[in-house]
């Protein structure tokens, strides 16, 4: 599949500079045709029966072997969730934490990942977002490390492996902006999550989550795809691996649109996509004050000379997409290996 | 609107006596058109920018309003969630039940409901599903009682409310196949869910959660719509009311689809649907042994003379779709206010 092929799976990229999946992906026509194909067919032959509900199960699992090849781990490893939030949720609670542990987590953290580890009631400590810096935070008491692998705010990239090697400790890494991203090698990783939504260009409410061992982590939302069978009490036999942390039915038309979306990655969607961030910063580079360290990501993260609100809001205009990082004065352009030159220079020339 | 005209609405029952509302709720033209729609602008526009989070948080409120107006309740009181079971998850967590606890729920409940209650570590004390089995099982150490409206299995109805006043003891109920269904008054109950896939012919996926006191439940697993100022530890300022129990985004085409839905339903939609199912029971009744008892439910259950999952084989290669209740040699037929008498002589003729 060639660049321009691949680029023009996606009908938005037509008119506009989309530099936003970091949020969410833009979609491919092949994946509206699959949802829009499983809409049809539910419309006229309803949503039940033996064989539908069988046709969906199988389908989910197309979906987990796709995922986890896009992060480099065993199906049997990985759960279907809706979202990173999710994800994390499963593992903090699974964990069984509370008041007298001890989490460390960095100070460029997604709510996504927070908010839950807030919500464990462990005391939570927030040190800068630095491979040392978390280390160093570690004591006898530390549960578990929680980081994202590329930070959304400033698309920095932290070596979560040397982490855990370094530390002992467990970790849950947020893989929003990295998973489809960048190339994943979970490695010695505890727990991983996955957008499915961003830079798998799926649909919304879509994800997955990693778990290394997954016999040593306790149930505590089971859907009813967590069960191979249960009593009246609600005592149940797990599920078979990660299976087990399945949060729920994924729509059909979801189900089908995603495993379009990860059909339409060609074989050199990370060289294209590093090397066209890489571009990107070096072209805003002397325009704006780049944040972004260079090679760590597909974000681009930038300090606007005025507002970052009225200047996301002046790109939109000319049609480019970018989002501001609230309360934080950057900007963040997201490139995929779908993105143009043409993108880059229209994003240029919107800055200057 | 007229009940041809209601039902024209449906394309499934064009072709199919579609009596499985109980698992997913036929179809309308209006909901895979507002999808649809949706969707076509996302492939051109893109899923991001401040209008478009905006319109769709906009959306969700009319959602809010809609499925509040079905269990009638105020809007503010009313979670949006993916399902029944994640509404359950939500509050029982919140509680914070454990070990020492107890909770009583009856032995005619789904997973979704006693999965997330077994997951609490609390016992679980299964009685027959009836209300006075229900109150004689509460004891001091009682903290829940956890039971649905409308029993999956049976039809049959309990009387929440009386249970509620009877023993003084908080209770959740899962309203899966009550919701939409028939008039519900939720009255002394304290947490009551949709799932809004069901009888509100919604997409998969969507639901929600009353909770009569939202500030006395904690929030255990917050997503990024369930806070209204955060800090970097994830400590986080709730949003007013049952919002903050939100479960995370809903798909823009799940919210459209939703509420084109939500449209669909004439205001006799109770008064019919009882009246069909209560010919549908009469229709049965001599032909296999119905199970549900008169003017409970829009269920109607019944034990058939052969095996359950042959005869729904055989039912729906005549085009009649009910579901079996697998290990209670049940079948279930569903009977919506689309319900004609065609396709009850359908089903009973499948049946003779």
């Amino acid at each position: 599949m060639t660049f321009d092929e691949a680029r023009a799976q996606f009908p938005v990229l037509d008119a506009k500079a989309y530099l936003n999946a970091g949020t969410n992906g833009p979609l491919a026509r092949a994946t509206i045709e699959a949802v829009n194909a499983q809409n049809a067919r539910d419309l006229v032959d309803g949503r039940s029966g033996k064989a539908y509900i069988e046709e969906m199960l199988e389908l989910r699992e197309q979906v987990r072997a796709g995922i986890a090849g896009v992060i480099g781990v065993e199906p049997p490893s990985l759960a279907l969730t809706d979202s990173t939030t999710r994800g994390c949720a499963a593992v903090l609670a699974g964990l069984g934490l509370s008041d007298g542990d001890e989490v460390v987590t960095t100070d460029q953290e997604h709510f996504g990942l927070t908010g839950p580890l807030h919500a464990t009631g462990a005391r939570v400590v927030v040190v800068e977002a630095d491979e040392e810096a978390i280390a160093h935070a570690v004591t006898p008491r530390t549960k578990l490390v929680a980081t994202s692998h590329i930070l959304w705010t400033t698309g920095r990239r932290l070596d979560v492996a040397r982490v855990r090697e370094d530390t002992g400790v467990p970790i849950l890494v947020d893989g929003a902006q990295s998973s489809g991203a960048v190339r994943v090698d979970v490695g010695p990783v505890d727990f991983y999550t996955v957008s499915a939504q961003k830079w798998l260009c799926g649909p919304e409410a879509t994800g997955a989550l990693y778990v290394a061992d997954p016999e040593r982590l306790r149930v505590t939302s089971p859907s009813y795809l967590s069960q191979d069978a249960y009593e009246a009490s609600g005592a149940f036999v797990p599920k078979e691996g990660a299976k087990r942390f399945d949060s729920g039915w994924i729509p059909s038309t979801s189900v089908r649109g995603l495993l379009a979306a990860l059909g339409t990655r060609p074989e050199w969607c990370y060289d294209r996509a590093a090397e066209t961030a890489a571009r990107c910063r070096e072209q805003l580079e002397g325009v704006v004050e780049v944040v972004t360290p260079p090679g760590h990501s597909t974000l681009v993260s930038f300090r606007p000379n005025g507002d970052p609100a009225e200047l996301v809001a002046a790109l939109d205009d000319r049609g480019v997409v970018v989002r501001e990082l609230p309360g934080r004065n950057l900007v963040r352009a997201s490139v995929g290996w779908w993105t143009s030159d043409g993108d880059l220079q229209r994003l240029r020339a919107g800055l200057a």
